[in-house]
Formats: structure tokens, C-alpha cells, sequence
């Protein structure tokens, strides 16, 4: 394994310049490249596996936890899942070459809008060592370099993984360079990727409101925070019942650790004294914890369910846990209003078999992802078909929503004349 | 005319507020307010004209000489150019709620990709009046509210002409606050208004260098910088070289001010003998000052030609002026990476006939727009057909090129199902 002595600004030079390579690279030295990674991810299935342990030694050593020993923590299974994702990726279409647009000016100009690689793409993460391969794949795939800088509590399992899936990649044929990893997982070194300017066409945090917090100072390249999701249900008066039921069970339950589950439930008021008891029941019956506002506080103590008093701060949360803040309001106004105070522009959900209500919802709502009659969950480059996603924006520009393959990109104008001269 | 006397808070929160009734706001309303817009201002000439007026008066005690004096005046044919300018935006089509992409999931979930307002713009300027209004008409007729912020050389004419677009706005029902005026042109209200986090979904800069450093470094909010433009042509051996002629003359000299006129020419050394002489001397017949790498210098001298000896800085500078630097380079390669190391992502072009340098300038060539002969001056939201643009992008990420009506959008995606769940 070799050892990565190198600076930030040396790495990102390294990256810049292949960067420029990786963009004139075609497709299908690009996939043998990303299958060649998965092989030697396999072959080198030992080293991995004792960089690694390693790792978790001195996790343990530093009590870091259960949680966070096994977000570090590999084994043949993981490893091998890893290799899988790989070869999805390479199985994905190359977004680089993509026409998004094309005219001919009544001049005669050829004008066609193509898809190209951003440059260099520098991934910040914490614990998981997976997210080394992932976002490498992601990067590569799309024709862009990438620098890594993981936490430093899964150094050795980085520096192994980028360093083999550096050593394949070059030999299958891509540029030297094109898989930086910055060593050191401290303030210093992140503060100097960050400022690369010229050099870090894109900087992806992966990791907490902390993370985000230190790049909002000091960042001067430019970045994607993929924000967190609070994320909204709204009962309509005229939902189908039984879906809405369903909807907010899973919206809620089926992976409440994520930012697309739901945080808060709106009811329409009509359904106050039917739907309501019926949905506060399944959800304590699912393992729930409830925080209701006055009136929904009404509803559960003549029902005899148990719901405590939301405070203010309730409504802005995202609880990541199984706890969940319901409200009635007086129409889908209310709920709209409701979601443009609370909301992180995330995924937000409707309920209802009325046109104009779901109409309605889906013009006044602000979100990455808004939807009528089903789950927030689905918000995820797998399920909306790109295939594979390294976070989720709830920026406006640029990328908004899964950060895919495409989004991994910018476009450039190519014209074509025949000595065209402006007048 | 209404006395504005917000603080830029306040008038960001109306407009923040505003914003959310124009993204629900039809076609037909959105283009009748233009066009009372375009009326008012016909109507209202004198005022305005009185107003400008002011500022000139103000402006000549000031001393701030000629030019800045000519940017700053109105009359009766720049006013209806202004008028005319908006009832050109009018006749656009709207780009809000344009599908850019929809599918069907194989789990019977459809999304669409749609495009929608950003919300609130903040446009910061200098000098020129008619920004105001061909600012407010481009950001209303995508459906966003726009804070203006002019300098104060220009106030009168600034608060009179806005104040005579949103009294005409929202008599034809668009929302109070659409259009919003930070009075002062100071740096305390520039940095309060770049820092409105959660309020300016985007802040555009249309002004010199010194106002993006400024903007860098107190700006929260996103800003999209419409740098300088260090454009350069390439004479490739193959060129057709009565075309390539035209072509260097236009690129530097039909309107040598702008961002996309060319600044740099570089020539296949294959041509030294033949062509750089001829391309010389027009351009010294035309007026152009020329600043020589070695070689080209030796090229001169031989031909008797005055030709200043370059310096290092000569390959950065975006001269804006009659006058171009002149470099020899062995290959298609050399002219490649001279712009990688030189260029600001602008616009680049090669005059070839072989197909295989055309391409490899394309691909190899990193900015917004890269032509294969063609003037470098096509680059322009009106030439390339999207009818008018708020500046031009040389950053990658979300707007590169021309930022024309799409370009002051974003997306959100909508899915709608039959009670979907995640399984």
C-alpha cells in the first residue's frame, strides 16, 4: 500500500490534471476501469479486511462506540456489496456526451448543449469507509477526478480502498491522479480542500450539520450541502383513508434513520374526529411517538391515546428516530403555509382524491420533491431510476433533489460555422 | 413617486413573500404586466426623464467625467428602447412549468421534471438605469421577485423607474413586493443583502472586478459571478484562411468592449511564414494594437510590421480594447493547453478544416462555449435564440453561458402515485 505523503494543494493539482484526461476518456475505458476496481476489491478482499481491523482497534480503544463501530466496520459481505455497487455503476449510462439541446440559428450556427465532466470533485465523509468506493465510481463514471477526504477514525480502511481502486484504475487505463486521498482527517486539512479554488470544481459534504457548519465558513470552491429533510404529510379532507393510513406507516416507520421519512403529519380538520384517532392509534400501535398540537391533543385524550404537548421547536426537527409531530389544519392553505415556514425543501406529501387540492399542493410547495399519494420515501437516485445518488440537494441551484450521474455534470456550448462573423 | 425607506430585510421578506403568489402566477398575467410595464414607462417619460435629470446633475458636480456620465443618461430613445426591451421579454415563452424530463417507474410512479422559479433575485449594478428594468422584466416573466440594488450615482433615475414597474406590475395583478428597491448604494446594505440567507435564493452581479471581490467575501447566499472573458482564437494549419482572417478581425475588433470579443490569437507555427504576416497587418490596418511572443515578434520584424514584445501578463489580461496578444504553437495540443492555462471558460475558438482538430479542440477545450469557425462574439443570450440575458456565466455550476430566462429557474420534481409505499 503505498504511502500518501503528498499536500492538499498537491493532490488537487495531481486531480486537476487528470481531470483533464478523464474528460477526453471514452466510455468504455471508463467501465473496464469500474470493473477492474470491483475485481481488485475482491482480489485484495485481506488487505482490506486487516486495514480495516486495524481501525476498529483503535476505535475501540477510543470507546467510540457501538453505533459508529459498526458504520466502520467491513467484512467479505460488505466488501463484496461494495464491488456490486461498483458494477452498477458501470452498467449505468455515461451521462458525458449527452445533447441536451441542439439548434441551428437562422444565422446557420450549429448550437448544440452538451454534457461534460465538472472537473474535480472533492467528497468530504465521515465513518463509512464505503462511501470511498461509492463516490470514487460515481465520479469516475462521470468523467470527473475525485479527491476523498474521510474521517480520521477510518484512515487505514480509506487509504487501502483508494489506494487499490487507484492502482486498478490507472492500469485498466485511466490517468494517474484521478482517485486523490487527502491523509489527515483534521480542521487544517479540510479548510485547505475547501479553498482550492481553480483547482475543486465541486465540494460534496457527506455528514452532519457540524461538517456543513465548518464548510459554511470556510468554503470558498463551490458546494453542495445536501440539507436535511423535514419532511411533510398532509391529509387531505377527501384522502382515500385506508392509503393515506398505509402512506403515513411507511412514510414514518420504514426507515426512520433517513431524510426522506416523515417528520410531521397535517390533517385536514374535517377528518378531526374519524381519521385522526385511527391514525394516532396505528402509529403508537407501530411504535410512534407522538407530539400533537392543541387540538390534536383533544382528539387523542378523548380517544385515550397517549400524545404529548409539540413544542414550538417540534415543528422545525427532524427527529431521524421514531417520533413524529401531527397538527390539524383548517384547509391545504394552512398546510402549504405550514410547510413553507417548517419545510427544508426536501420531499413533502399530499393525500387526497381531490385534483385541485393535489394541484394546489404541488404549485404552492417549494420542495426538491413534491408528491401526491405517496410516500416521501422514494426521494433517492435509486428509486427515481438514476441509478445511483452521493447525497441529496435541497440547494436550488444546480442540483436539486438525487445528486446522480448527471448532476455530477456541467454542459458546454459546441458551434459550428462556416466562418461566421457577427454583424 | 413613492419614498422606499425598508430596510433591506424588509424589503427582502416582501419580496420572499411575494414570490411565492408569482410562481403560481400564469402566462397571460405575467406577460400583461409586462406590458403595462413597457406602457407606464412610455406614459411616464417625463418623470423619469426629470429624475435621470437629477442624477446627471448630481453626477456632473461630482465630476465623475464622460463615460460614466453617458452610461447614466436617459432620453426619450432610451427610455423607449427600455420599453421596447420589456415587450420583447413579454413575447417569450415562459419557461416555468416546462417538463424537462418525465417517466413512468416500473412501480407505476410518475415523475415529472419541471421547471419552476428560484424565487427571489437580487441583482446588484452599476451605472447604467435600463438595468433596472430589463433586470425586473427577466426575473418577473420567470416568475421570480427581484431586489434591486443599483449605485447611487444613478438613485433618482433607479427609485423612479422601479417605482413606475411595480405601481404597473401590480395593477395588473401581480403581488405587492415583486419588484423591491434597496434604497443606498452603500457597502453596509450590499453586504446585508448578500447575506440574506433564507430569503435571496440567488444574487446576480453585473459589475466590475471590484464588486465580486467585494461580494466574495461577504456573501452568504448564492451568487452566480459572470466573470471576464479571456477569449482566444486558434488558426489551426488546416484553416481556410480568408475565413480565418474575417474571423480574427470581427472577434477583435466589431465591438472590442464586450466580454465575448477575442483577446488572445494564437496561430499554427506552420502558418508563421504565410499567414501570421497577412493577419498582422490587417489587424494593424484595423487599428489593433498587437503584443508578440517571441517567434510572431521575429515573424514582425521580417515583415516590417510593429508588433510590442508580450509579457508574461499579456496572456491574462482581458485587454477590452483594440488590442490583441499574438503567440506561434506547434500544435492543436499547444493551443489547447495554452487555453487551460490561460483562458477564463468563456469562449474559445479554432479556425480549421480537419475534422480531427475541430474535435479534439472541443472535447479538450474546458469553457462555456467553443466554436469551430466562428467569431467568438456569437456567444450572447440573443444570438443563441433565448432572447435576452442578465449576464453571462463562466462558473460550471447550474447557469454556464448565457443566463437567459431557464437559467434564473430551478426544477422540482412531481410524483404522483396510488397510495405508493416503500417496500
Amino acid at each position: 500500500m503505498a504511502v500518501v505523503l503528498s499536500s492538499v494543494a498537491e493532490i488537487c493539482t495531481r486531480a486537476c490534471v487528470a481531470s483533464r484526461a478523464l474528460a477526453r476518456t471514452d466510455t468504455a475505458t471508463k467501465n473496464a476501469a469500474l470493473l477492474a476496481i470491483a475485481g481488485a476489491l475482491r482480489a485484495r478482499m485481506v488487505e482490506i479486511l486487516d486495514a480495516n481491523e486495524l481501525d476498529l482497534l483503535a476505535g475501540r480503544e477510543a470507546d467510540i462506540g457501538g453505533a459508529l463501530l459498526d458504520r466502520l466496520a467491513l467484512d467479505e459481505k460488505r466488501v463484496e456489496a461494495i464491488a456490486g455497487a461498483v458494477e452498477a455503476i458501470a452498467a449505468l449510462e455515461d451521462p458525458v456526451g449527452e445533447v441536451i439541446d441542439e439548434q441551428r440559428l437562422p444565422n446557420g450556427l450549429d448550437v448544440r448543449k452538451v454534457r461534460v465532466p465538472l472537473g474535480v470533485i472533492a467528497v468530504v465523509y465521515e465513518a463509512r469507509p464505503n462511501v470511498t468506493i461509492d463516490a470514487a465510481a460515481l465520479c469516475l463514471k462521470s468523467g470527473n477526478a475525485i479527491v476523498l477526504r474521510g474521517s480520521s477514525s477510518a484512515a487505514h480502511s480509506n487509504a487501502m480502498l483508494s489506494s487499490i481502486a487507484s492502482e486498478a484504475a490507472v492500469q485498466a487505463g485511466l490517468p494517474e491522479g484521478c482517485i486523490g486521498l487527502v491523509a489527515g482527517g483534521g480542521r487544517d486539512e479540510l479548510a485547505e480542500l475547501a479553498t482550492q479554488d481553480g483547482l475543486v470544481d465541486l465540494l460534496i459534504p457527506r455528514g452532519g450539520e457540524g461538517l456543513k457548519a465548518v464548510l459554511k465558513d470556510v468554503a470558498s470552491v463551490p458546494v453542495i450541502y445536501a440539507a436535511s429533510g423535514n419532511c411533510h404529510l398532509y391529509v387531505d379532507a377527501s384522502a382515500d383513508l385506508e392509503q393515506a393510513l398505509a402512506v403515513i406507516v411507511n412514510a414514518k416507520t420504514q426507515r426512520p434513520g433517513v431524510c426522506n421519512a416523515a417528520e410531521t403529519l397535517l390533517v385536514h380538520k374535517d377528518l378531526a374526529a374519524t381519521f385522526l384517532p385511527r391514525a394516532l392509534a396505528e402509529l403508537i400501535a407501530a411504535g410512534v411517538e407522538l407530539r400533537g398540537d392543541g387540538r390534536t391533543l383533544g382528539v387523542a385524550e378523548e380517544a385515550g391515546l397517549s400524545v404529548k404537548a409539540a413544542v414550538e421547536e417540534d415543528w422545525d426537527i427532524e427527529y431521524l428516530a421514531m417520533t413524529l409531530a401531527v397538527a390539524l389544519v383548517d384547509s391545504t392553505e394552512q398546510a402549504i403555509e405550514h410547510i413553507a415556514r417548517h419545510g427544508s425543501g426536501h420531499s413533502e406529501a399530499i393525500l387526497t382524491r381531490d385534483n385541485a387540492s393535489a394541484r394546489a399542493f404541488q404549485l404552492g410547495v417549494d420542495a426538491a420533491c413534491v408528491y401526491v399519494n405517496a410516500s416521501t420515501r422514494f426521494t433517492d437516485g435509486g428509486e427515481f431510476g438514476m441509478g445511483a445518488e452521493i447525497g441529496n440537494s435541497t440547494q436550488k441551484l444546480h442540483a436539486r433533489g438525487p445528486i446522480g450521474l448527471r448532476e455530477l455534470c456541467t454542459f458546454k456550448y459546441l458551434i459550428e460555422g462556416a466562418g461566421h462573423v457577427r454583424v
